[in-house]
Order: structure tokens, then C-alpha cells, then sequence
């Protein structure tokens, strides 16, 4: 039997994400009746390749198997798991027991004789010649000399050749399941969201593409590579809003996800941002600052997008004649018309979206490096749906989960279960439709322990700037999540220069992201047991030998969840899990003050306060243990 | 979508399980894109029927979606799930809204209009003429009569007869799935194992079928109602083990597992046990006393088995002609051959099997009804694979799970998780082969609290009798679990009437579970917080009309897991999830001790001396709450 197998999206249905250079971890539940060891390996290639490569998997325990594989190409990768019965290493570790036991092995002997020689009669030339020859040895030395018999029983050569010829008759092939390798930015990415119509030097004009392109040297300096711009094409002017969604005013810009007016749609540039060459301009400078620049896809229409009139049928229409506009009732959004995606001409409108993509994507990157971030989060089950059907990362419930204790269930529910095989998150503390509680009250210290959350708990997160970097936390009102004077509706001036800018400690946070493998993966976040529950405390560690770094790398973060007060307490580290020795002291090196610490054994005190850093983010100094 | 329905086993590679009576509870995870409205159901019929059924499925929360239908035939019922897309719910809901909202109604009653006109064209005969009444009056009232158009939108006639016209281009139905339907004794079940040959009141001779016939009366009003037995077969003489495994004297009996002798096999009763007649006669008076009879199906010989000279490749042999006996190197279980179940042979040989099953399962019960519990507990993935291919019921790690965070944590996976769907727990506290060390330091208070556990945390659990009742724990040597003087390999008397016998408080157990239906499922069982480790609480509640129970029963289980000390702490009830009012007081009925206690809130004291009784077994009146 061989099931539970991993990495696999129910049973099949969807495929399996990998990036590029990492090992992709495999395991199975793999047994048999009986008593017999197993041996059992993992047949993969990428999908454009005919030949089978193959890695052995290793017992971890409870028939519980693990393995990996390289992931060398982008594509698709095959696997596959093959189990066989291994009677040859039954064999020789139960006839060890009995020559401890002092038992008389040579009946035994010659049972291993057998199965040798049953597997040189199913292998051909020079392996058949050598198993036979095994097999006579055993087969002489069986009565006369045991001792001898049972080093050829553990000579390592024997061993591997056996495994070749274990017989097929007992061994099971798992169904063939596919692992999609994406690009290393699908696994780790920093995001930058920015209204370039906000970043403006001039505060008498609103800001351009040509503005954003000098906004990218201040963004390359905080760490981002990744720029994302909500939608830039022509916004509508029928029913358009103005601040704080009310009805616009003659100069309110509105809003630009109210898509599309007499000049173009989805494929074309707000004349007020600039011409496709400025775009142009803007990804070339972009990749010189090794940023890449991510478009929001937004599959919706102004009243005045070309469409609406082009194809009415893709729209639904009341029985009045008009066509209806998005609605949460009573909740009415006049400036924006839905798609009808299931309408009579589906396909018509389906390819028209389709050339929407392929329109973007030829004036950035090529087809198979293309990442999707899947923005929708109104409900779980959603949200894992698209991540299954090819989403390359998601975005999460982080920003609405601020104790300890959601804190750990959350990210354990998507980096420690099946989750993980098919869902990137995508962690944000902010956005510009959610400006959470906690950044309101929290102030300062709240904006720096979420970015240090969500940069370190994640390998991929982002903020939407430069409202987080300068702390803005004014809500449109008392309860509501919206921000004040909120740049969906408004062009805003800011002071980058401003005193209590976080860019010093983003720009921190983000370098060290890119100096330690291990915060580029989520597959090792390990939650420690901290004594007072307004600290939370976690670590990730990458191996040098998993495709992630060259050498073992080990960070621990602590921080402070409570914005208003020092908190203090002891941790409970799970040495074991980190491979440290619980015996000798060792380093850890808080990069973000810079300040050491010695540590022995698994409790160790900690003490954040707020108002000096709400964070540690320790590394732990190689070799792990100094001298005592 | 429709994904993660239960109850489903492997993605419907194995079928689920349900006992008679029972409700089937079903769920799913369903959504559509939008946020539309969806309506769901199951459709379910017993495999020998041609007509589906259907019973609705309501949205719980997240997607989940939830329901149940009935078992009530024995055999295999199929089910599917079916969703559709509510355009007429989510219209009604968002009318209120609007209405709400003081919005002008009068376009929207017209799009409702038209969604029951698409029904009534999707409708035949009175159902389409209803429907298209409902839509012109609806068109009529439109702009006139507002409000009188709301209180038809929510006329519940309509909604009715909409849902059964829904369009069914949006509909999707799941793949089939099955589910087994057993025997309630399945469910519900009280396990008495003992050595026939150990039931004869003349010391001066071994026990007989005969003898264990006049010892029904007293297991009975013990209170099990299955009565098990270790192999009744005869015994071989070669090679034939004496006490504590070591070879067997003359006069020693032998393991009753080394089965068959020249007089024959699996078939045939020991001689020294009585005639088949005798057999027959046990099963007839088990049966006055409500008690059904277990056999232990043992797949191994003994080297004096029929089969070994009838059929030698039945069995694996040597290089050096003999026959390979059982082994678990460098133990040796000369006494007994292994069946090698893959013999070039095999299908004579599994044949011969089932004729063995077929032989007893005719003299006791009829086919479809027969209960197969699956003693193997080595190894946890081929012990869920024995419950995913059939067994009724399964051993358990119960016996060396004895710490609160381990029963939590275990009767949680075997309950709480997608487990329970195929797999039923059987606890044993002890067995002939495992004296565990719990009881062998915990003396009495330990047998009493590992009993309490056991029929309490499951609804089947059995003991190994009459040593469990007699509190015998003196084992083979220290730091081993085997007992010493064991019955495997030695004739025992017994004194039943020995002073510190259970032998009362078992009956009281086994009444309590008897009489109280939320001790006979496990579905509902949940663990409240102690601040006391060495305290454990739980609970069990049966609704009155979820099929196992005619009003609603609540029991509440406190145990001192300390033999040797009084252990007391506040258990922290979770009150909603039992329906209990956080603001009556309401009582709490020991039904071992018979004493009452009022508590109010979740908050209560527990104090248990292990010297008096180890446990409380609280049956919470009814009405839950009393006037304050």
C-alpha cells in the first residue's frame, strides 16, 4: 500500500507548487503485511523529459516515508512512488540478530543464498555474474564459516545491487502526479503596492508613471522587489466617486478600479499617467533596480468601458434596460459593472480576458514566469480554490489575525498541513481597503511588530506604501477599517521624509530577507512556547543541503504583541527540532539592534519594549555552540 | 464545487461506516463564484433500492455545508451530493434588504419576477401554472404595490416549489459515494474475554465449554454482552510451550494459538473443551442472556496442523527441508507456523479460509451480520488499513495512552478527525497479551479508573476477565507486560468472589452505558479544560432525535488519573456546545455513587480519592436546568 502521499492536491485533481532550485520534499505511508522491510524510491522527470530520474526514500518512522527531489527545470515535474517488498534486508538484519543471539545461522545462510541468487536470475550480464557470485560465497562459507558469511551479508556493494533486483512481483507503482516549478520569486517576494497617481513631487499635480520611475531608487533602497500598481487604465466618469465614496466632484480623479471609458479599457493607459512608452520605461528601470512590477487584474468595467457597448450581452441587464452595476445590498457601487461570466457569449468575453493577460504580460515578462497573486479573500474556501487551480500565491486572513494564539493556529495551518503543498501566503498588513484595528491604536510600535510578522513568518508578504512605511493610521470613521482621505478616491502628497518613517527598519527587514535562506521558505516556521502570551516567538531553519542556501541557517524571532506596554518572558526553545545542543551556550545575534546574547539550553528570557523595538530577529551564530 | 464530503474514505477507494438506526451525518464543502446563493442536498437510497432520496443540506458556516439521512437497513447505501445555484434565494434576501434600506424596489421585483418565470417554463402541470401565477402577480405589483410584492417574495410555498425548478445548467452533482451500514452492536458493544479452559469450579480439572455455559449468568450480570474467546481449537504437541513460554512439561496444555493437532484444525474444537454439540449449546444460552459469542481468528498452525502435511506449500520451508516457524528474531515461536499468504498456491489457500470464517460464522450468526474486530495494533497506517478494507471495530493504543494530554490527544484523532468515518475505536485496558505497568503499580484504584475510561471514551471497549476484575497484576517480571502465570500457556481457578472483585462496579457501568445513549456513539465526545493534569473531564451528549436516543442525554465523566493521591481542580465546561444555560444552576447526578451536586456555570470543583472512587460519572438531569 502506498498512499498519503505528498506533495499531492486531492488526490490528483490539481497540481502540486515547487520553485525553481528547491528540493521538493516528497513522502508516502508505505507498508505491507508481514514483517518485511520495504525499500522504496521515487521515479520524477520534468514533463518535456522522456527519461525517469530516481531517489531512494528512507523509513522515517510509523511507515511513514520520506524523500525529495530536485526541481532543476520550470514546468511541470512528474512523480511517482515505487514500493517493493526488500526480503534481502529483512534477511540480513534478522540473521545479524540471531549471530548476536548466538544462534546457528547457517540454515539462514542459506536462505540468504536463495534470495540472492532469485535476484541474479532476474538480472542480466556483469550484476548477474557478481549476485551469483554473492550467492555461491554465502552459499560455501554457510556451514564452515559463519563470521564470513555474514560480512557478505553486510558488504555495501551486495546491497545496492540487490536493490536493483528486489522482485517485481511484490512491488507497487503509485499513480503519477504532477508538481508545477514556478519561478524562486513565486516562493519569495517582497511587495510594494503604490498608486503612482500618488507619487507625485509636485503637490499641485498628481502623479505619473514617469513620477513612479523616480520613486523606484526609494523603493529599491527599502528592500521591495516587487512594485504593484493598482489598475492604470482610463477611469470612467459615469457615476463616478470622489472622497470617501461619495459622488464626485468636477476634479475628483476617482476610482481606478472603475475600468475603462471612451479612450480604452483594460489594455490601455490613463492618459494622465502616461503613454504605454512611459510604462515601458517604467519596467525597464524597474529591472534595473531588480524589481519587477505587478499589474492589479481587475475584471470589471465603468459604465463607459468600451465593452459595454461593444457586447452588451456580456453584462446583465435589469428589466428596465440598464445594466446593472455591482451591489452588496443596500450597499450600491454605481461606477462599477460586473461581468456576466456565465453569459450566452462566455467564450467571446472569456478570450477577450484572455488577450487582456496576454497584452500585459508581452509588455513585461514571458508566459511561464508569470506569477499570479490571487487578491480574493472574502472566504476560505475560495481562497484555496484558486490556489489549487494554479494561483501562484494568495492573500491571506494574517491582517485580521493579530494574538499569539491566531497567530500560531493560522500560519500552522498553512505552512505544517496539506495547505502547504498548493498555497503560497502572501502576508499584508495593510492594504488600501483594510487599515486594521491594531495599526489604529497601535501606532508606531503596532507598524513595526506587524511588518516584522508578516517579513518573517512569511517568505512572501508586502505592504501598501507609503502610508505603512509613514505610519498613516487615521480610519474614515471610528470602527470602520477604511482609511481616511483614502487614495482609492483621492491623489495624495506625501513627505517621505518624514521623522517617524519606517523606511530605515523596512529596508532592514527586507536585507535581512535576502541574506538568510532561511526566511525565503516556510516549509521549517516552528512556533516556541513563550510563558506570557503577548509574546510570540518562532524559528526557521534551512539546511544547507535543501536547495534553499548554501549552508545551514538558523533565525529565531521574537516579538512583542503588545504595543502599549514592555512584555517579558521566558521561551521554551525546542532545541532538538533547531539541532542545537542543549548542553553548550550559544550566540544569538539580533539583527535588527545588533545587540548579542548568550543562551543555554532551551529557556531563555526575553524582553521587548515597544517604544525602544517591539523585535528580535535573531540569528544564530555559526557553529551554533561556542566553547563552554 | 463540491469537495471534502464526508462521510468519504480515500476519495471513495474504501466505504465509509454506519450502524442501523444511526444518522448519517454528511457534509461538504460547497461554493459557486459570486455570491449567489446556493442550495444543496443529499441524495441517498440502500444499494438494493432503485429510488434516491433526497434531504436537504444547510450552509453552517465557511462553505461547509451540513445534513444527515437515515440508516435503516443493514448493507451498503449509496449517496451523492447535490448543489445548485439559488438565484431566487439570494434575490428574496437582497429585496429585504433593499426594502430595508428604503430603496425603490420596483426594477427588482421584476428581476424576481422573471427568475420564477424561468421556473414555472422549467415546471409541468400545476407546479407551472403556480409558478407563473406567482410571476405575473409579482409583475403586477411591481410599481403599485410594493410591500404587498415583498410578502409574496417571502412566501414559503414559493420557495418550495422554486427550489425543485432551479436552473439546472448551475447544478453540479458529486461523485457516488458508500457507505456500510452495520449491526448497531457494531456501534455499541462490551467486550468479556476469557479462557474457556479456565472456568471449571473443580480445581482439580481444567474448565470446558460446559463450564463456561454456567459461568454466563455471572458475565452477564457483569453486564458485556459479547463474550470473546481465545482459539478453541486443538492444540499441537510439538514443540508445544509450557509456562512463561519455556517448553511445556507433560501435563502442560499448550498455547491455545499454536492451533491444530492430527485430530484437526481450525475447524474442530478441542477435545478437552467439549464436542460441537457442546459449542452449539454455548451459543444457544449466551444467546438467552442477550450475549453473542466472539471466536479469535487465528490464521497460523501449529506444526501438527492437518495442513502441513495435506498442504506443505501452504507453509514457507528452510533450505534445509523443514518447515520456517514463527519468529521475531532472535525470538523463536517454534510452536506455531506462519500461513504464507502468498504462496505459488495461494488461492487454495485463502479459500481454505474462508471456508474456515464460512464453518463458524454458520453455527452463529447469519452473513450480513457478522462483526470482525481487528486485534493487530503493531503498527498505527495497517491498523487504519484493516478498518478502511472492513473490520467492524478496531484494537487501539488506548492501553498505553494513560496521561490526560494523551487520551486527549488520541481519543480526539480516533473520533474528532475524518478517521472516525471508517474506523471504530475498541478499548481495552488490558488483554491477554499486555499487563500494562498502569496497573501493575496502580493497583484497584487504577483498574477502576482504566475501566471508567475505557466504556466511557468509546462506545465498544471489552476486559480480559477474570483477572481484570480480580485486579491481578503481578507480571511475568519487572519492567515486562506480560502476566505472570499467564493463561496462554497455563490452566488458572479463579476465585470470582473474592473480596476486592469489580465485579459491581463493572455491572454499574455497563447499566450506565446501557442506559444512556450518548455512551453508545462516539460522535459527540468532547473534553473539557482542568487546571488539574492529573484530571481528566469529558463528555458525551445524545440528541433525542439524531437517532441514537429518544430525548437528549447528557454525561459528563471526571477521572482521577492518580492511583495513589486525591486529585482535585476545576474543570472548565464548554457550556454552549452542551446546551447548557451559563446562567442556571443545574444538577449533576453520579450515577456511581448515586450522589447529586449542583453546579452553576462552567466553572466547577471536582475532588476525586482514588481510595473511594477514582471517578465521576455525571448524568446531568432533566430539564437540564433547575428554577434558581
Amino acid at each position: 500500500m502506498i498512499t498519503g502521499i505528498r506533495p499531492v492536491v486531492e488526490d490528483g485533481r490539481y497540481r502540486a507548487k515547487a520553485a525553481l532550485g528547491e528540493s521538493v520534499a516528497v513522502s508516502a505511508e508505505i507498508f505491507s503485511d508481514g514483517h518485511n522491510q520495504l525499500a522504496a524510491d521515487v521515479r520524477y522527470r520534468h514533463h518535456q523529459r522522456d527519461e525517469w530520474n530516481i531517489a531512494p526514500l528512507a523509513l522515517d518512522n510509523n511507515d511513514h516515508w520520506i524523500g525529495e527531489f530536485p526541481a532543476e527545470e520550470l514546468g511541470r515535474y512528474q512523480f511517482s512512488i515505487r514500493a517493493v517488498v526488500d526480503d534481502f534486508a529483512t534477511w540480513r538484519d534478522e540473521l545479524g540478530l540471531r549471530a548476536q543471539a548466538a544462534q546457528d545461522v547457517s540454515v539462514q545462510v542459506l536462505v540468504g543464498a536463495e534470495i540472492i541468487q532469485a535476484c541474479a536470475t532476474r538480472a542480466k550480464g556483469a550484476d548477474r555474474r557478481l549476485l551469483a557470485g554473492f550467492a555461491s560465497e554465502l552459499e560455501s562459507n554457510a556451514t564452515s564459516a559463519p563470521s564470513a558469511a555474514l560480512e557478505i551479508a553486510n558488504d555495501s556493494e551486495l546491497a545496492m545491487m540487490v536493490r536493483r533486483y528486489l522482485d517485481p512481483k511484490t512491488a507497487t507503482t503509485s499513480t503519477t502526479f504532477t508538481v508545477d516549478v514556478e519561478r524562486e520569486l513565486a516562493r519569495y517576494s517582497s511587495w510594494y503596492e503604490v498608486f503612482p497617481r500618488s507619487t507625485s513631487p509636485d503637490p499641485f499635480r498628481a502623479g505619473t508613471l514617469v513620477d513612479l520611475i523616480a520613486r523606484l531608487p526609494y523603493i529599491a533602497k527599502l528592500g521591495f522587489n516587487v512594485v504593484y500598481l493598482p489598475p492604470i487604465h482610463p477611469i470612467g466618469t459615469t457615476a463616478r466617486k470622489g472622497p470617501a465614496g461619495a459622488p464626485a466632484g468636477p476634479d475628483d480623479p476617482g476610482s481606478p478600479w472603475a475600468i475603462g471609458d471612451a479612450s480604452g479599457g483594460h489594455s490601455a493607459i490613463h492618459p494622465d499617467l502616461g503613454s504605454m512608452n512611459d510604462f515601458d520605461a517604467l519596467i525597464e528601470a524597474a529591472d534595473a533596480h531588480g524589481i519587477e512590477v505587478a499589474l492589479d487584474l481587475a475584471f470589471q468595467c465603468s459604465p463607459d468601458h468600451p465593452w459595454v457597448s461593444e457586447h452588451p450581452s456580456w453584462f446583465r441587464h435589469l428589466p428596465d434596460g440598464t445594466v446593472r452595476f455591482a451591489e452588496n445590498p443596500p450597499k450600491r457601487y454605481e461606477d462599477v459593472l460586473p461581468l456576466d461570466f456565465s453569459s450566452p457569449e462566455w467564450r467571446d468575453l472569456w478570450d477577450a480576458l484572455f488577450e487582456v493577460v496576454e497584452f500585459w504580460v508581452d509588455r513585461g515578462v514571458k508566459h511561464p514566469e508569470v506569477i499570479m497573486l490571487a487578491e480574493a479573500f472574502t472566504r476560505p474556501r475560495i481562497m484555496e480554490h484558486l490556489a489549487k487551480i494554479g494561483f501562484s500565491q494568495s492573500y491571506t486572513y494574517f491582517t485580521w489575525r493579530n494574538s499569539a494564539e491566531e497567530l500560531r493556529g493560522y500560519l500552522s495551518e498553512l505552512t505544517a498541513t496539506q495547505v502547504a503543498d498548493y498555497f503560497r501566503p502572501n502576508l499584508w498588513p495593510n492594504t488600501p481597503d483594510i487599515l486594521h484595528e491594531t495599526l489604529q491604536r497601535g501606532g508606531r510600535p503596532a507598524f513595526i511588530s506587524r511588518l516584522v510578522l508578516a517579513a518573517t513568518l512569511s517568505s512572501s508578504y508586502g505592504i501598501y506604501g507609503p502610508v505603512y512605511e509613514l505610519c498613516a493610521n487615521e480610519p474614515l470613521a471610528p470602527g470602520s477599517e477604511e482609511y481616511a482621505k483614502s487614495e482609492k478616491f483621492e491623489v495624495r502628497h506625501w513627505d517621505l521624509d518624514q521623522a517617524n518613517s519606517l523606511r530605515d527598519i523596512i529596508a532592514l527587514v527586507n536585507t535581512i530577507r535576502r541574506e538568510h535562506a532561511s526566511l525565503q521558505q516556510n516549509r521549517t516556521l516552528r512556533f516556541h512556547a513563550v510563558d506570557n502570551d503577548r509574546l510570540i516567538v518562532y524559528s526557521k531553519l534551512s539546511r544547507g543541503n535543501d536547495g534553499t542556501g548554501e549552508t545551514d541557517d538558523l533565525i529565531i524571532v521574537a516579538v512583542n504583541l503588545d504595543p502599549s506596554a514592555i512584555q517579558a518572558g521566558t521561551v521554551n526553545l525546542d532545541l532538538s527540532a533547531l539541532g542545537l545542543d542543549a548542553a553548550r551556550p550559544f550566540i544569538v545575534h539580533d539583527l535588527l539592534s545588533d545587540a548579542r546574547y548568550t543562551w543555554t539550553g532551551s529557556a531563555n528570557y526575553i524582553r521587548l519594549d515597544p517604544l525602544v523595538l517591539p523585535a528580535h530577529i535573531f540569528y544564530v551564530e555559526q557553529p551554533y555552540g561556542v566553547a563552554t
